[in-house]
């Protein structure tokens, strides 16, 4: 017994003490409102699924090095999950004859990545996951991205703070077929080399993909599609399906006014065997954190790993709470108070029975008030000292005195005014500074 | 690839579609009210935690036999939660000088238990944790119970639907010792047999408290207990702290009008090693249900687990979701819908452009109104059809007519009714149609 336990959370994971808590139930708040409104549906679906779940879709990072998983005692290979795309791949499946789509789904679930935590990553987060299912055109692709930006809106964010970097995935691959000029499999060892140029040395980025094949003039062309505009960069190859997704898709952002959060950029491929049309990532344009913060795109047949001949496409994205709450704290977008506004502690002596403060206590539940009765028997000093620490902002005072005049004192905790009135008048003014706090809020 | 993944979740697991994603936000919704109004602040913990943190709380069969655990890549031992206790007890231990006590807490985690899934009991649930730290007094018992009835009730259970049985720990040692007559250890063995009262034959029983010494007198005098009121308990002996603190608890259930729901029950013992005053449960009272639904009472000192000398004494609670979920489904507590009392799906015509669609979407939104555009071009049939299907409550359709005379036809999908009008007077008609539904929601 003398060995004491360790008062740590498991490393990379966090506790949420009731200060984190409302920040935290704040924040999802917000999130839940803004995709509701836009007729978003929420689901979930257990933590803990068929390691052979993630084995099927994802990258073998995710599925091997990243993946908690474990046998449980029926010797079912079992992994928490480390992503929400099959669960919810799984669950269409399971329905499938039953939905009508196009669905508008949404989840924040909570998962776990082994990984080496850091600034923007932890092993235990939450990570909001927002897909339309069924709708093969582009019009869900912009909803997705507009969905994207009304959530940071919904935070106070501007397009000063923020940029969506848009690409597609069949214009890409048009374009590197045209300017090779190889076939499929030469473009694809291309695409290889690609994707990995912000990760190696320029010199390295050449020389690769010269032994490919390229002339420093079709290298040259690559680069310059990082330069391009919209406009530019169909040009390249003006019969792609894919130039014309991306026209199309630009010209609705414009119409819609959201051509200020968003631009093109030929850079944005997000791994090379998932996304089969518009690519996109969300960036912080803060200096000192100028980089994605999260992203997604369109996907096709993920169903089909569980139904034959089911063809389900889906487009969305996935946004972890830590990346987002980090944007938000850069940007000083976190409010300093959230919750109830108006919170009410009644002061107890040993002099007035408890039964009329419990009595109390009902008035001002039935009010719809937050309130409580102090527990214990300490000093009125010490009770007042609990009411500001714990966040009250209100007490009310009931003595000996008070209660034998049918009276109570209550007392503003912020302008630290203390007024003697009758239960009623507390009510109403309780009521009314409920009611201007909550309008502040807004 | 021909063999397809199965659509199940893993045994014991649920899959939470937008209709039961539904059911359980509004679920959740209602206990976070109630809560938080009597100022219980929400926490959470990680859902991995160390292995070590059950091993020393809990009970063997958690432990060891329900709990799933495996190692990290670094050879640490985690268990999923299997219950929220010794997390809480940890976070408290781990700001033990920075919390200003009394503290009202409550929790929503979802954790794992590895069980033979049966009604009311699955391997992945969620718990509503409630606890009250630091109040050594009943006055903190009795705001538990009267918490527990207080959720209850919002859900709109009455007390012909449950009943809470109340006993104390104290009091039973008390008892028992002063009918055993007995030493300590003797008392101790004794207990052991009475705990288990209900769950072995009559004569065995009996054999086994003969065994241990006691008369027939002494066991007629046990069984007598289960058929009292906390008057005639007490009464047995009367000096027991145990009893003095039954009647100062249910004297305060009456004064404060909830002895209605409550009953003395000399059988609520809830295992011999952690309790150490009030327990309690609270029953359904339906035939086909008539068990404990969930329960807890007063124990001492978890927090010494991780603290030298830290006495912190707790009083709290736990309730699983499907528990609960049953009894409101038996009870026919569960209202038929949730959410959003209005949801508008704007239809689409190809002969009107889709930005006018998205401006009107716009203009919903920014009225605070739930609304989407139909995703896709299928014929107006289909897309009332879909309406209904995803639980829109109106549609607003604009063609090519409509458009270029400046009108909508706005149908309410429940009255069937569908009425020609100007965009702002869909506005005011809607928003009525938004306050009076949320008023009949009240």
């Amino acid at each position: 017994m003398s060995e004491k336990l360790s008062t740590q959370p498991y490393k990379g994971t966090r506790d949420f003490y009731p200060q984190e808590m409302r920040l935290r139930n704040w924040f999802f708040g917000v999130i839940r409102r803004v995709l509701e409104a836009s007729a978003f549906e929420e689901y979930n679906g257990p933590m803990l699924e068929s390691l052979s779940l993630y084995a099927a879709k994802s990258g073998e990072e995710i599925a091997n090095e990243q993946t908690y998983h474990f046998s449980d005692r029926a010797g079912r290979e079992l992994a928490i999950r480390p992503e929400m795309t099959p669960s919810v791949a799984r669950m269409v499946a399971g329905k499938i004859g039953e939905l009508s789509f196009p669905l508008r789904w949404f989840s924040i679930p909570n998962m776990y990545r082994y990984e080496k935590p850091q600034r923007g990553r932890l092993r235990e987060f939450w990570q909001i996951n927002v897909d339309i299912f069924g709708c093969d055109t582009y019009e869900a692709d912009l909803e997705c991205i507009s969905s994207a930006i009304r959530l940071l809106r919904a935070f106070g964010a501007d397009e000063s703070m923020f940029t969506v970097h848009i690409s597609n995935r069949r214009f890409f691959n048009d374009a590197v077929a045209a300017i090779a000029g190889t076939d499929a499999e030469g473009c694809r060892r291309i695409s290889k080399v690609i994707d990995k140029r912000n990760k190696i040395p320029r010199e390295v980025y050449v020389q690769e993909l010269t032994a490919l094949g390229l002339n420093d003039a079709q290298i040259a062309r690559l680069d310059a599609l990082y330069a391009m505009d919209v406009t530019e960069a169909a040009a390249v190859c003006p019969d792609s399906a894919g130039a014309s997704e991306l026209l199309q898709l630009f010209d609705m952002l414009g119409k819609t006014g959201l051509t200020r959060y968003c631009c093109f950029d030929f850079g944005i491929i997000r791994g090379l065997d998932y996304y089969t049309g518009t690519v996109f990532e969300v960036y912080d344009n803060a200096p000192e954190n100028n980089r994605a913060m999260f992203g997604g795109g369109r996907y096709d047949n993920l169903v089909g790993l569980f139904v034959n001949n089911a063809k389900i496409s889906g487009v969305g994205y996935g946004m972890g709470d830590v990346t987002l709450e980090n944007f938000l704290q850069t940007h000083g977008l976190v409010p300093e108070a959230f919750g109830a506004s108006c919170r009410v502690l009644i002061t107890r002596f040993d002099d007035v029975p408890y039964e009329t403060y419990l009595a109390l206590l009902d008035r001002l539940h039935e009010a719809g008030l937050t309130a409580s009765v102090y527990l214990g028997s300490k000093k009125f000093g010490k009770q007042l000292d609990y009411a500001v620490r714990n966040g009250y902002t209100h007490t009310v005072t009931i003595g000996g005195d008070e209660a034998a005049r049918g009276v109570l004192r209550l007392k503003n905790l912020a302008t630290r005014e203390e007024t003697e009135m009758a239960a009623d008048d507390m009510l109403r003014v309780l009521l009314a500074d409920s009611v201007s706090d909550a309008t502040a809020a807004d």
